[in-house]
């Protein structure tokens, strides 16, 4: 049996299962972060993403200190859907030794300007030879035992809730590949959202502190896959309206122009690392008010959760359909840049 | 300007220079160990180790669970190094599609199997595709924070002192790499120096956590470029006996059989993963002692701290020649496996 046969997640399964366990782990292998108890009146937070020149990336598309900040703000991102404070990171790369030290520089340039943006910095890491260029980032963060978010907390008649906007990352993406024109400004809107996505840490905070939110998430394979994460955590269902769905005009004028769904990019896109939560209906106000409040960000209504029995649903008016993975599979997928 | 011109300990310094700080870091970039601040009694270690498809390692000649056990190995030492506890481990892997599902399995349960012994377990990590497989590995662990050693306290008339014996990792891929029969059992020693490193983990606790070590580091790049760390951090000088240097017959048969010098092995061959301390002359037989009670293992001492204008001499007999890093360098050697 190959990876390819059962993707990302099959692999994750089998992983989980030859795997040890280590006294202090509060939340282990299948997370996208790692909670981990040290005894003291703070959690650790821990958590990794990788970048493969080719894969992830492409060298003569790319420069330096835009991966660095994207690479941060992907990290960044998971630790702030923990409601959690950014605090360390190390970073393992490998480089082929004829690279330009100056790209190597601006890659850092770009990790300390995202990274220190959260009061976080780089403060280990380790280097090597390679052929392809690897950047790997562990980010390490903390916070308050009370106050972790976890994703298995909704309940049913809990709101389903969602930071900024959904589909900007996918357009920009398919902008890029099409060769629109960057000083359009719709254009320019969608690939800086591909780009530089904003990491929703302060917000991550507030919505965590406040004890607004039942769960959480962070949006990075796309809506339709990750709430599944929040549903199948909590043994919920939900039922979200797309109708709802916050999307910028310019990702509608961008799928307009490539003959895109717009909902599609919302749905499957991917990579917009919004927030996704869930909050009891009495604390939807408060939860909004917050995180306008500490970064001027808009939270949208998207749905409900309820019982499992009810199943995880799209609808559309009085047309549902199921919620299936359409989300990014690293075994499954085409690389895109 | 390139990576190949400045080296990896050229391209450290860089990256420092552009590198922001963070609140709570007590040992940075520049060490193979974080050392982080989080307010408790312990502090918190991040370590992290790259091992590259083709690079560090060949596919077809490595068992996927001997190189699970091996990365688990290189980390522990670091870890143990700093006196601490090795806790818990993040996994970023990047894989090619059609690899068999069997070889991750067989990959993790050798990382089990390491880490278990040390009371450590893989608790999250990073999947993600690749043409190469690449496999960076994050280990966390803790110390009390009265007890953390560091590579900066070594003091003139100080002993130096290493664990176990050097060169056999060395001797043991020179073997591999001539195809000598690995049913002798002088050439099946060598090689298990190399393929499994033992780390130092619980004589790294056991000196730290009696006091009895004013330096330690482990000995990854090869004892003539790592001692050089401690008299840098230290700001003294060293003379190493060349005669002392604690060296397997088994190793110096292999030596002998394909015409190579032991004492270079020893030197500059790298990967044996031992401790190497300074301990004040009043220490070193507890330390010596503690070692052999935790874990059977020897500490011998081969030289001793001397001022920084008596510079950083190998002796033998009357002469002496200059330390210089004939260590491994990532970016200006040639890959082995």
């Amino acid at each position: 049996m190959r990876i390819r046969d059962i993707g990302e997640f099959g692999l994750i399964d089998r992983i989980a299962a030859v795997t040890g366990a280590a006294a202090g782990t509060v939340v282990g292998i299948g997370d996208d972060t790692a909670v981990l108890d040290m005894g003291g009146d703070r959690l650790l937070l821990a958590t990794v993403d990788i970048q493969v020149e080719g894969r992830h990336f492409i060298r003569s598309r790319t420069a330096p200190y835009e991966l660095g900040r994207r690479t941060a703000a992907i990290n960044l991102s998971d630790v702030g859907a923990m409601g959690g404070t950014p605090r360390w990171a190390l970073v393992s790369l490998a480089l082929p030794p004829e690279l330009e030290v100056a790209w190597v520089e601006d890659l850092y340039r770009g990790l300390r300007d995202e990274l220190g943006g959260f009061g976080a910095a780089v403060v280990g890491g380790n280097l090597s030879g390679s052929e392809a260029i690897v950047l790997d980032l562990t980010l390490l963060g903390d916070v308050p035992r009370e106050h972790v978010m976890r994703r298995g907390g909704a309940q049913p008649g809990d709101h389903v809730l969602v930071t900024g906007h959904l589909g900007a990352s996918a357009a920009g993406r398919f902008a890029l590949d099409a060769g629109l024109d960057v000083s359009d400004l719709a254009v320019a809107a969608v690939v800086a959202a591909h780009r530089r996505p904003v990491p929703r840490v302060r917000e991550g905070q507030a919505i965590a502190g406040a004890g607004c939110a039942s769960a959480m998430i962070d949006l990075s394979d796309g809506l339709a896959g990750d709430v599944l994460h929040i549903t199948r955590a909590s043994d919920v269902g939900v039922r979200i309206d797309l109708e709802q769905l916050p999307i910028a005009p310019q990702t509608r004028e961008i799928a307009r122009r490539l003959d895109l769904d717009p909902l599609h990019l919302a749905v499957a896109g991917g990579e917009d690392y919004e927030l996704l939560l869930t909050a009891q209906p009495g604390k939807v106000e408060q939860a909004k008010e917050r995180v306008r409040a500490v970064a001027g960000v808009s939270l949208t209504s998207i749905g409900v959760v309820q019982e499992a029995a009810g199943g995880c649903v799209f609808a559309r008016g009085e047309t549902t359909t199921p919620i299936e993975v359409e989300g990014w599979d690293h075994f499954r997928l085409a690389p895109e840049s």
